[in-house]
């Protein structure tokens, strides 16, 4: 018999179907067995009323885990979990399993300390909770492919392995490259912006890699990184505009296609605004002196804590959940930024905040290989590592610009789970190289 | 005034339109000059009949790849290319460009040898037929994918930083990993084998990485690779049939939505059978032996030669491009292979052929535990390494498969260019490690 899947038996309620999956829980109440099967969708609940139903099972001492074949007779049942059942059951062993996960995958909530649930990613990956949020991860992606597809931008995969590090020689994971020395790239930055000279419009979804030693529950070491890169911009507004029509359609297709994973993980979608309130970096330094009482006019940089008050802000001020800070100081951006031609201490860059913590960087970079020039100089960087990268500008650029999205921080943000090693299927940190 | 793209025009006959883009050429005809503006998407003919249409160029003294906006009246033009060009030009210089490339982007073929070329691949990614190939890559992953979604397969990210080597000990970049030796994926086989087990049906596109010294037009060091793999499979036949899906519906979509790429390079569509001819590796043996006069029963692979002759009999025996080699030997097929159970010596395994060369290779995996563990023993390799990935196997796996698609590979035979360095943006082989 044709095998249909979990989620499908619903549509077949007084037909015998068949479906196969994983052994998820086994139950004996009263003389009534019950059996959860798990395939790669959902779940269905099979009951056994007679023990002979039940002898492929016992004979071997199966343990959950067990891929099985169940064929039974659909049945609509209230008290169900999914308000139907399978009855009359016709079990075959596909595969045996003899000894249950360390990790009880049958439980809501997995109850194992975080070390020993990546320890056993291979296993409480299968967990339903678990398996949600990289389904969202995968509907990220695609909907981040088909806001940007629509838009005539043109995916790209460029190399990850390089000569020299992106934007400066520190946390770079340096390889051994046919007996010279090699990076992994740290970002497609340089490459992305190339590319606009081909197609004008590019997005790349690709790995990127940090050797940042830090050990803290918001970095792994390596991550999916969204990045879009495009051209004839008028200068940073065009591309956070463009950027909240990406993040508003990441968000509408999580909404209509994964209602199942949000409503599991319980997820407050956010409402992306029409228009995305934005605050200056030096309006947000004063703003925070005046409602925290805190000086930090001067710094360079936002801190953790002035992102969760100006996202506190945001939200009272404008009911946002999401708030752009614009015109970072140039002295802590990297050195392909555009400068703002009126203040040009400060950039022509932005953060999008979203509940108060960093989600993208972007901005608009230079264009002019004569800017370029200067701002390596000025930057007391070489010329020559950058040179294929400046033959881009030297043989004419249009003004550009462009944003990256961190996968993983965005689905940690969205879903609130307390780890960012929690978003991914198999995370990289300092001491975690397996599986 | 709103930018048009170029290929926009041809509906704005008889209006002013503004176009932006690069100036791909410029030539002057009893008075008249023609410039040919190339944008991300195509290029446009625009004419100026006097000198002080043109003062903006001559002024600077500018170069083709200078960066304009150029206002003109679209009018019909039989003789124009493309049927339309601008007249009555306002021009203004966006990014002005003092000198011309190395390398010239405006003729229909570029000229330089290829080490020029891919030295220069920042600017000489820029002419339309090496855009076009890059176009097509990109169509095919977004083909590829939207075949696989449309059967309910989950894009998954995998590590491309692991501990230990896929598959043997040899080819694999080796870096730095905080102090600790770790390596770059040779493929995601293991993991796309591990989530088979939380969504059945997966498929992934990323880098992988091969160490491999050759030094040949067949080979890169970096290229990306289009995965496959799904559980509650008959046999490696079931696999076979998925592929012949893929295929078929990323050619289709590269026909339907690539017809000015694919005229561009000259390409010929091959048609994808309905159900791609097979042969079994040891009848393969004995028809070249019957047909060519050579002996290679007992080679335990097939040669370069081995699959033109198979190319050749395929193309004249069944008319297809396409031809499926099966099961062969387990001796030169990885520790993972499922032996076909009636001849134990040969694998439940088949490559791909297209045009005579090997395009994907395929097949069924073990799945039970007991299996892997006699398998390593077999191969001599130690448990210890793969504890993680055993673990996969221990708690309940279902028959499954899958393939890998080489995208380069499928690009440089569709297209018939002769080298695959040529079939990528920035390429990374023996000695190229830039741009």
């Amino acid at each position: 018999m044709e095998r249909v899947r979990t989620i499908e038996v619903g549509s077949h309620v007084g037909e015998r179907v068949r479906v196969a999956g994983w052994l998820h829980s086994l139950r004996q109440m009263g003389g009534i067995n019950f059996l959860i099967i798990r395939d790669g969708w959902g779940t269905i609940q099979a009951v056994a009323e007679s023990e002979a139903e039940l002898s492929p099972l016992l004979e071997g001492e199966l343990s959950v885990e067990s891929v099985l074949s169940v064929e039974g007779l659909a049945v609509s049942m209230p008290q169900a979990p999914g308000g139907i059942e399978l009855h009359n059951l016709q079990i075959e062993v596909i595969t045996p399993v003899a000894e249950a996960p360390i990790v009880p995958l049958n439980k809501p909530r997995l109850s194992a300390n975080i070390t020993t649930l990546l320890d056993h990613a291979v296993i409480t990956n299968r967990h339903p909770a678990r398996r949600a949020i990289f389904r969202l991860s995968a509907g990220a992606m695609a909907a981040f492919r088909s806001t940007l597809s629509a838009r005539d931008f043109t995916e790209i995969q460029t190399p990850k392995i390089v000569a020299s590090a992106t934007e400066s020689g520190a946390n770079v994971f340096k390889l051994d490259y046919f007996g010279r020395p090699a990076y992994l790239a740290q970002s497609p930055q340089f490459y992305k912006q190339i590319m606009v000279g081909v197609f004008e419009r590019v997005f790349e979804i690709g790995p990127v890699f940090r050797a940042e030693p830090h050990d803290t529950t918001r970095h792994i070491n390596e991550y999916v990184s969204l990045d879009v890169e495009f051209g004839f911009i008028e200068n940073h507004f065009t591309v956070m505009a463009l950027l909240r029509e990406v993040i508003a359609g990441m968000l509408k297709a999580l909404s209509e296609y994964y209602a199942s994973e949000l409503k599991l993980l319980r997820v407050q979608m956010p409402a992306v605004p029409e228009e995305i309130p934005h605050v200056h970096f030096s309006r947000a330094q004063e703003l925070i002196l005046l409602r925290y009482g805190t000086d930090v006019r001067g710094e360079p940089d936002l801190s953790a804590q002035d992102e969760r008050w100006l996202g506190e802000w945001a939200q009272q001020e404008f009911g946002s959940d999401f708030l752009f800070v614009t015109g970072y100081p140039m002295r802590k951006r990297p050195f392909y930024t555009h400068p703002d031609s009126e203040r040009p201490e400060y950039s022509n860059s932005f953060d999008l905040l979203f509940r108060g913590a960093e989600l993208v960087t972007g901005g608009q970079r230079l264009h002019l290989y004569g800017d370029y020039l200067e701002a390596l100089e000025k930057a007391q960087l070489p010329v020559e590592p950058f040179e294929t990268y400046l033959e881009a500008f030297r043989y004419g650029m249009p003004p550009h610009g462009g944003f990256a999205i961190g996968l993983e921080r965005l689905l940690m943000q969205l879903t609130g789970v307390p780890n960012i090693r929690l978003t991914t299927t198999f995370p990289r940190d300092l001491t975690r190289l397996t599986p």
